[in-house]
């Protein structure tokens, strides 16, 4: 009864078409890309309005009904999988760039649009905008600003956060409000736009952001090593570093990956080597000439052999290698689990011993592959999750894992967020007093506790 | 009574020599470089250790006694101003830079450190550390991040927070956290680092920084213009960024600002010009001199007359010109009030318009300077605090530009903080609602209002 009565109010105020009720609907929206966790919704609805989201987050708010804000779904973290029942708050009809500002080189853009046709769009103007998800081209804004999500340039270029300078929310009071805005400089109050940005809608649904671009480089070189050990490359990443080389993109392949992609793709990957580094520099012409240069010949003091990509299609080539990690991995297995533990980038070789040892001591296989530049590595165990045995034995792995990794300094999660899946490690990184200022915080801005319930910090 | 018991209390956790109580010291920290707001404390406390401060913050939260937590006190939004009585809690003590990761490009430090020392420290190993404000040479670390401190560097560089990747935080309840740390990815729980940044001592007593480093650009190239009108002037940095230059410096300063400090200095400025513009390019040699030239024809295509620095000694002459702005302007009356109204860059002209028809509106003297680049003016007012119809003017004239200020855009503060000074303003910017998640998120962290009382939100 409560739940019919809910659809009614619901079909009022954004229309009947706007709101899915069908099994297979439901259904379709119980999951995300995250593996076992499957929930499904009373209802799913797709504002077109940021005054509807409004109404629709007071109309739950009234009757305590959990809200769990989508775009596209692709996360990896179960953080939109609507745990506890409830409402699937769509927002890709929220589809519009509204405005590229060049005097201020800012983009007003709403959360449904897909990060890769905002690139598309201001890269006209010669412009971009630097966050790069390995889902840039499936991912909505209003997703990777509530993961905060990274992508392969944050060493140089950084994450979603540095380039959100301002949101249009809705609080789960139904109060729309606007929080940061064009200026470059703003300390006017507390820095609400980065509480709301990766808070993975847990305290606010975001309708609009302000976005800062940046020129797009003119020019980049990319080049290929591969090393006999873990220890030469991590050797070779410290010496990038030490070297004052900041490279646009510095990726690591393990071992296990380039053997699991040259299996399926026969491009020629060095298949006995224990690492290869993946790196681009970018910028000005002659810098960047000078810059790989200098790049090459830290990698070839730390035993790497080096490879120029010396075409187009050869560095293409190299990109969809490394592109191919993750689907190729995923082949392997019925199901894969992407985790992103990362560590100061000094520690990754301690890490990806640490990794290796888990693997072998709970005989689960774990390729890994990431960005070596930020310490952001993507440890991906292939198994079968029908298997109860087997899933014990990957848990055991990922405890190791994260416990290993906040150990080295490291954080559970660099750019894929906590949502359901690594929240049993929340508070050995934050603490118990950690965990709890973080929920008081959640209590003040949602204290019915409706907004993604049992999301990031588990139960308030 | 209560304030004896007290001073009794905080020498027990303190030690006698670290409690001051003589009026002449409660008077010493009773104001900071703000006009109008002196009131006295019951005792100053210098604390050695966070266990010190958590020991003093259980004391006063159990007490409900505020809290003031002071650096250097250089603030100009009455930040550190002791409005409520109770305890200013002075981290100068705090003076350790306990670490310089080169391999990971951080540093870690303690809040009472002057931020030049850590330059001067991290300077040695080619790095930077890039937030500069004006008062550099004297603030302390802490100061700068609850004020999130921005400064000439900002457009290119950006502010304190971006610096900023992790927090050792003493909460209210005398919990000890830490926040964020080395990992350059890092989406585990919300962003406490960045929300304990610039929110002025209300929501915790920061105690350490984990500071982000870069490298120290090799070379750099500085010139002035002069232009006829303001419009030239705002046109001119407006094709600066269209051409996709980003200076590392872009400082402008007006025509009342140039006849004070020409008066005062007699360096050969320009008295008849509307504006100067400063501008400095820093990077790789090659492609300084690349921008240098471009630049250079932005400026004259703009009606800017372009002098290049020609050596060492002028460019030093031109930027002293530039840092005496302040204190020639504050030569000329007994009272100084430096506004920091932002707005996003492309607004400048209509911005300085308006600072102009405010001062003549109301018959005040208002010299601007400031960071173009970022849109971040000081319009800088000096009067007599003691006449009372004056300040009723000057009043007036802070009113309109504001509000003018937040209708085109901008924002009540870019770098100075609201602190006491801005109050009257902050519900225009955000509107009720915003005003109300903020006090939320202050009262979940504070629940009993001890931290620096009143500033920031008011009566929360």
């Amino acid at each position: 009864m409560q739940n019919t009565q809910m659809i009614e109010e619901l079909k009022k105020i954004v229309g009947e078409e706007y709101v899915l009720t069908k099994p297979e609907d439901l259904y379709a929206y119980s999951y995300d890309a995250t593996p076992g966790h499957s929930y499904m919704p009373d209802a799913v609805v797709i504002p077109g309005t940021a005054k509807e989201v409004s109404e629709i987050l007071k109309y739950a708010n009234t009757h305590k009904i959990p809200v769990y804000t989508r775009g596209s779904g692709t996360n990896l973290s179960a953080g939109t999988a609507p745990l506890k029942g409830g409402i699937v708050l769509l927002m890709l009809r929220f589809n519009k760039i509204i405005d590229v500002d060049l005097e201020n080189l800012i983009a007003e853009v709403e959360v449904g649009v897909v990060v890769q046709d905002i690139n598309d769009h201001v890269g006209q103007f010669g412009l971009m905008y630097p966050p790069d998800p390995g889902t840039v081209k499936t991912a909505s804004l209003g997703g990777t600003i509530s993961e905060n999500a990274g992508g392969l340039r944050g060493l140089k270029y950084g994450i979603t956060k540095n380039y959100v300078q301002g949101l249009e929310v809705v609080l789960t009071n139904g109060e729309i409000i606007h929080t940061g805005g064009k200026n470059v400089k703003d300390v006017s109050g507390y820095d609400m736009t980065k509480l709301f940005t990766g808070a993975e809608g847990t305290l606010g649904v975001i309708t609009k952001a302000y976005l800062k671009l940046i020129p797009k480089p003119e020019a980049d070189k990319s080049m290929i090593a591969t090393f006999k050990t873990l220890e030469d490359a991590g050797n070779a990443v410290a010496g990038i570093i030490a070297a004052k080389i900041i490279p646009a993109t510095l990726e690591l392949i393990d071992n296990k990956t380039i053997r699991v992609v040259e299996d399926f793709m026969h491009v020629g990957l060095p298949v006995d080597a224990a690492a290869i580094l993946l790196c681009t520099v970018d910028g000005n012409p002659i810098v960047v000439e000078d810059e790989a240069k200098r790049l090459e010949k830290v990698l070839a003091d730390n035993n790497g052999e080096v490879h120029l990509a010396k075409s187009a299609e050869h560095k293409e080539q190299l990109w969809t290698a490394r592109r191919m990690a993750l689907p190729c991995l995923a082949k392997l297995r019925p199901t894969t689990f992407v985790e992103d533990a990362t560590v100061p980038r000094s520690k990754i070789p301690a890490f990806l011993a640490l990794v290796e040892k888990a693997a072998a001591d709970n005989n689960v296989t774990i390729g890994t592959f990431g960005h070596a530049g930020d310490g952001n590595m993507h440890p991906t165990i292939v198994c079968d999750i029908r298997d109860e045995e087997e899933m014990k034995r990957v848990y055991a792995a990922m405890d190791a894992m994260f416990r290993g990794a906040v150990e080295l300094g490291g954080t559970l999660s660099g750019e894929h967020g906590i949502g359901l899946g690594k929240l049993p490690w929340m508070e050995f990184q934050h603490g118990k007093a950690g965990m709890e200022a973080m929920k008081a915080v959640k209590r003040a801005l949602d204290p019915n506790l409706i907004l993604n319930p049992g999301k990031l910090l588990g139960e308030c």
